[in-house]
């Protein structure tokens, strides 16, 4: 039932790769594609890795999905982008919009893009992650057409789960990597759950009475998810503003989708209510100080959090980004597991494209 | 036991300068110390305005805060500045540094500065809502040197409620400002239950054993406040990591003090280790699209979310800024509701200060 098979990491990035290639993706954006896909399969962030392919390829081979768009420059500044993705998929867009902030940063010391007509770009760490080797704070924001959280007070899915991804560098310590959904869960826990048969506990998602629902397949199709606090510490209105925050830096300021609109503006160019926006931020850290003395502090603080005095029955604290680390340090060393009915969906694709596996 | 006297902001405003006058501060700084302060009183932020004062008074008068500090730049480009505070009221020098990144905006379309050895800047959304009339996003974040926060599976108060603050304009709605501490509750409530003498609920704070403290005396002294998302939903690493990333970007990027380096190295710098620091970041708008698009697609999301359906049992949904800015509007023409012994002791710090209330 559990049997896992792992594979070889690189050799899920040709296949995946080729895929994309054979789906008319410039081999260029195919392996930047492949990249974010596997990143996230080797950070143990499955929710966000291959299993979603098929997200990809059949908008892809429907033409919904652009596969060469031509990310476009609306307005620029010396530190400032708003660029159009003309419908091609986030993966890329979004890894190209974080290189052109980490090029202005360089130059500037700040970039910031916001993007509109994009599409789902995967875990928003890896393009936070992208500032690192540059000695750069990383953001990486984004929303999507599919509204799921629900306002303080409401009743109907006005905000997609718009996560927040920051990264920031380090010397010895894990790089610190911030990236979460303003929701109690993202959506693909609830996803993760349907698969696995599960039940979902109270405190995500409710039905229209307000009710908890425990039903992963109720919830997956209701769609009413709290923000982020929603409990007894009454402070939805955190979750609920920094999901609206996120609206505003990403679909707001570059005039792409945001909140319920695919569904309470159907009339709007489906170009724009179907798409995701996303927004970039690099920042370089010896504009402010030196970055050696920058990351001395960042460790000295993370070590501190690490090692500081721990709950009754617990044993760890981690800081973000550790557990991801950890995963992909096993992960490169002895592959990916993946089920062994999912590797073998793996070999069909390879036999239908016609790419080695 | 209840009673209030609604006394006129302008009233309050100058005896709070004044009196910052009479304790050294120059005027114009005087000037900008009182607005802070009464603008959240006027807000009804109540525990961030003049109940405050003695938090200010005091050190002044002590000689441990200084009253004329020489706000300086440490390193500056045209997008990016790092400040030292001087052990100034944050309050003032917070006020500056946003000043600051909206002349770096307007010039260069964005402005960061994160600023060392301030001290408490007051309400986080004073200094954001700052950029609303340049029409640009404000972004205000701090720390302190008084660790409340415990981490994820952690014991020990290892990072302050660092509070975020955004502003961004709209046309007719009320503009949105989002100011939230990232633990489950800020400090101040637990303050506030205290004085009114009542109990604070299972959630906010919890005893060396993990357990809920429902006594406010006991949760003062014992400081030991969850993260916001510790509840059943289990994301409290989301409230955890926002106060971490709240101290990269004050304490860490600005080399002032960060976390529980206040108690852990008691042999740093005292003006680091009893300080706060402040991160700033304006941003125009009309660098990425026209101001007035903007404006308009703000007040769509945000009346969207104000119309959407309401929970059972709720009547209204909120945006954020929406109730403070009513009891702004209220609060102008009626004035501010103080209790009566609180008045008193205005008076009585108009004799002792020889200044008119």
């Amino acid at each position: 039932m559990n049997s896992h098979i792992r594979v070889n990491a690189d050799k899920v990035r040709n296949l995946i790769c080729s895929i994309f290639e054979r789906l008319a993706v410039p081999p260029s954006d195919a392996a930047i594609a492949a990249d974010v896909l596997v990143q996230a399969d080797l950070r143990g962030v499955d929710s966000h890795g291959i299993n979603n392919l098929s997200q990809y390829i059949e908008p892809l081979r429907l033409g919904e999905l652009n596969p060469k768009p031509t990310v476009t420059k609306i307005t620029e500044t010396s530190t400032t982008a708003l660029l159009d993705g003309d419908g091609g998929m986030g993966l890329v867009v979004g890894a190209k919009a974080m290189e052109l902030c980490i090029t202005k940063a360089q130059l500037s010391g700040v970039g910031i893009a916001t993007v509109r007509r994009s599409r789902h770009f995967g875990m928003a760490a890896y393009h936070a992650m992208m500032c690192l080797p540059y000695n750069m704070i990383g953001v990486a924001l984004t929303n999507n057409s599919s509204p799921a959280i629900v306002p303080t007070y409401g009743n109907e899915p006005m905000l997609a789960t718009n996560p927040i991804s920051v990264a920031a560098p380090t010397r010895n310590e894990i790089p610190f990597v911030l990236d979460m959904a303003t929701s109690v869960v993202a959506f693909s826990k609830i996803g993760a759950a349907l698969t696995k048969g599960e039940k979902i506990p109270d405190g995500w998602v409710v039905d229209d009475a307000g009710n908890p629902i425990n039903d992963a397949l109720e919830a997956w199709n209701g769609r009413r998810i709290l923000p982020l606090g929603s409990t007894p510490d009454g402070s939805s209105h955190k979750g609920y503003g920094l999901a609206v925050l996120v609206d505003i830096l990403t679909g707001v300021l570059s005039g792409g989708c945001y909140g319920n609109m695919a569904t309470r503006l159907p009339h709007a160019d489906p170009k724009i209510r179907e798409s995701s926006s996303h927004f970039f931020l690099a920042l370089r850290v010896d504009v402010f100080r030196p970055i050696e003395e920058f990351k001395d502090a960042m460790d000295d603080m993370l070590s501190a959090l690490r090692n500081s005095a721990k709950a009754p029955g617990c044993n760890r604290i981690y800081t973000h980004g550790e557990k991801e680390f950890e995963t992909l340090k096993n992960r490169i060393k002895y592959g990916i597991p993946y089920h062994a009915a999912f590797v073998d969906q793996l070999h069909a694709l390879s036999k239908e494209y016609n790419v080695p596996f």
